[in-house]
């Protein structure tokens, strides 16, 4: 074996041994190497990779819960995933699974571009918002982390409950997660009855 | 058997036989259930099930390609999907299987609801535009099929150079698809050199 192969499987090897996997074993029906959240050993979240293939919930534009809104014809899209196993969970029992995982994608955002003249597309990855159920872990159950376009890992907001946590436990349909933006799924907490009291659908 | 329960596996039966089913068996890698399109016996074209769990490729939001404007402030959100297998084949060579299949969900939008005060995020299903590769059945083998939201097949625009044709000929990135609006693709397009030449990018 060469030196520079036999080094990089070393490298490969540490880099595997840093990360602190989650107390969860692949689950059934989950694509291969999905296993919830990792975490690096000081604590933060590893990017979550993979989740252009899993299970797309809704999408929105320029969506702002603030009174004051901006001005720009650039707004972001956000486009959120969550793991297959974690929407079938939801589809069956209206609630989520310990170590859910949902991952919301930031897009910059064009309107005149190629043959497009009205309305918008989206252009460029400019971030991602994580939200991890993790009741081991985080006391409050619930944690918030936000990553740069290619950022590795992320401590994430303050622990416990931060601004996010405040919103969430407050206004999200469904637990923690805004289920009434995410029609295909509202339907399924309605039928099934998880919608938290008091709070406003659209 | 009861008269009923043998009655329903008749029916199932026979709502089996009236699908005729694409040439191409179920693919390594594809979800159960997918196995490209698939046709009633008068042609057409069954509606896709399932591909709220196919890969998400982007969504825009009032897009459109025309000069005249609409002025509503609740313009149609449209999301895109492929089959896993299609995307996998598009990542390795940049171009797309025969047989793949275009989902373009359209959803009704709202700004204002629940906490939401600016922006726009999706509210109920109103159609489907489905996109369809198939070399052997379609002499010009991309073909164009419109769903309403609930609607089971559907025959489809004319056959032949009709103006969604036309317009995919003449402007897709890609072949028939509008690669230079799914950035994720794009950038392996660009690699794969697979864009058509004088395709216009944003």
């Amino acid at each position: 074996m060469s030196r520079p192969l036999c080094a990089g499987l070393v490298f490969a090897l540490l880099a595997v041994l840093a990360i602190e996997r989650g107390s969860r074993p692949a689950r059934a029906g989950a694509p291969e190497g999905i296993v919830g959240p990792q975490y690096t050993p000081d604590g933060k979240l590893v990017r979550p990779s993979g989740y252009r293939k899993w299970v797309f919930l809704s999408s929105g534009y320029g969506m702002s819960y603030s009174e004051s809104a901006s001005n720009s014809d650039h707004l972001m899209f956000t486009n959120v995933f969550v793991p297959p196993a974690d929407y079938d969970y939801f589809l069956e029992h209206g609630t989520w699974p310990d170590k859910t995982l949902f991952v919301l994608e930031m897009y910059g955002s064009e309107s005149k571009g190629s043959i497009n003249r009205h309305g918008h597309f989206q252009t460029e990855l400019m971030g991602l918002d994580v939200e991890v159920k993790d009741a081991a872990r985080f006391p409050d159950k619930w944690a918030y982390f936000g990553f740069d376009a290619a950022q590795p890992s992320s401590e994430g907001l303050s622990p416990g409950k931060n601004d996010c946590w405040k919103c969430h436990d407050q206004n999200a349909a469904v637990e923690h997660t805004f289920v009434q933006f995410y029609p295909a799924l509202l339907s399924v907490a309605k039928s099934k009855k998880t919608i938290k009291e008091g709070v406003k659908l659209p």
